[in-house]
């Protein structure tokens, strides 16, 4: 039942190349992981979601240290703060998806639940999304101010950069980003119209 | 002249990942069915329109009952009232598009034509589209409002969740979808505008 | 140097297939025609650019009159009118895109010219837009309506309907029309933000 | 580990093909180019990135002397100038993306740096964008313009017309486009928010 590794690496290619193609992401912006046999499997330093390949994602353990040759994403902190909250939790997705990060600009958002419920999936998909305040990326000042919110929400919105979402495995970590970018879409163009 | 099962999964796969690629709808929150033969297919519970292939439909009688060993979507009761309304409904469409969701949150709107003419294809292709209140999604209460309004309008807008549209065939249920989504946008980009 | 019909043809096929894809038009409501020796060929009623093949296209005499057995666009004498205008157009372009169809809801157009300059590609490219009044699609006071303004405008924003664009082939009416909507969306976006 | 003529071709038509895609640019309005073995490559007049292939590019000397049959873009001595400024740059992508050109219409924009920094990677990614006056597209006064600002900034923003930004090669001017674009996105919104 459990997914072999190649399934796992095909599933997360075609999460990337979606995300890239439908405006989800752009550029090389982007970063995913997930779980497998002990091992963090997490896109490599520099990947664009647009061209990524099996080849493109970096092999470290549960403490973060590099078992390959591909050097993984600055970011794997806030991957492995996910992984070690809960053995639930199987894959990480982080974007800088355009209404999440423009929601994140809103003034005054419930820092533990920071997206409105004016439609119900997203608290059915995910639940909570917390804000995270603005550091520098790829900073342990960001590592930190996460790690501090991480058992507080079930998702996080970094502000001024864009989601990180968990999944049970990566598809199920898509659908809550999805739904996280189509709330925070319909957040924002009702805050714009002013209802 | 009628279509074989085979064609009908195919048409309906191909309409699935164009609205899907094209933004229409998101994550996994899309169901889709057909009547073929005395039964209804129906996309399974959790399926995703941007994954979808000919194997993710449940069949189920013309009453609901499962006969195979895919579970169908929950919100099954609202694809089978539309097929109770009239034998020409051949396909039943229901997504979380965008300018749809958003159009249903705008104060006051006609409870059996919702969408205004600014366009006349909406009413040319499909006819009017009625409101049905809000009500938590494959909740009973949600398919009672639902049942309540088959009547009244030929397409339908659940508030703060989507459409549902019915069609003679999949094709034809595509097409109105697409006008009632076209139609949406029109008219909240002119009610932002003051126009 | 003069292209072959299956050349024609496939280079329909990709504009029809890329407009759709990246939302210029949707569902059935497009339709495009070209010049070949003597001939026109237009879509047929009914068809979707997201599914046109070759085999979707009726051919017509200069006058209008069906050659095969499929049936063109009810909208074939728009199409019509403009290459009894001038023999140097050899192919036109109708479609609904969003932000050409929201801009001819703006009050007080110009008649003959009724897209800012805002950038100068459209002028370079296809030269001035009339606007035609509203009349009911396929309908003869319709026709008439675009018969009347033909000759005083380069290209033709129906109102609350949509554009009609010639070109000397259709790669040139499709440049002519991406310009269009690129240029409508500009105008309308400086509009709503009073710019 | 120098790129061969055909790996940067085959990267150049994929960022071409993407970019238009995903509604980066339209028609026939983009161009780029890439240096190698002392020639610059760069897409030939008139052609469109959506239909792009490898035969499209025209060769030139550094110093835009035409090597080949392909007539070069009429906008190559913005490219020059900037393989002028620096040994480094190996690439430049030119387009009229939306919000990029949108942004060059906001009154009082600072000229050696115009984008906000409302997220980090813009700066991060490319550094300072800066303004050039509107001068009419492929004409010697907008050559002139640009030459005179060239070294002030790293990426530039024709106003009126778009962005035009270097890269070491294709992938790094493509995420730096990537980064130009989403950042105008972000300040375009937030404009128009009053945030």
């Amino acid at each position: 039942m459990e997914q072999t590794l190649e399934q796992k690496l095909e599933q997360a290619v075609w999460v990337a190349h979606s995300l890239f193609e439908r405006g989800r992401t752009a550029g090389s912006s982007a970063n995913m992981s997930f779980c497998h046999e002990g091992r963090i499997y997490i896109t490599a330093s520099g990947s664009c979601f647009g061209t990524l390949g099996a080849e493109d994602f970096a092999a470290i353990t549960m403490e973060g240290k590099p078992l390959g040759e591909q050097k993984p994403s600055k970011e794997w902190p806030l991957h492995l703060a996910l992984y070690e909250k809960s053995p639930e939790i199987g894959a990480v997705l982080h974007t800088h998806s355009c209404y999440a990060v423009l929601w994140s600009f809103v003034p005054g958002l419930p820092e533990q639940d920071c997206i409105p419920d004016h439609t119900p999936y997203l608290k059915m998909k995910l639940g909570t999304v917390g804000t995270v305040p603005y550091e520098k990326p790829g900073s342990q000042a960001l590592f930190d101010a996460f790690r501090q919110r991480v058992e507080q929400s079930d998702g996080f919105l970094l502000k001024n950069h864009g989601p990180v979402v968990p999944g049970k495995d990566m598809m199920d970590a898509f659908y809550c980003l999805e739904e996280l970018e189509e709330s925070a879409r319909i957040a924002w163009e009702l805050f714009r119209a002013g209802l």
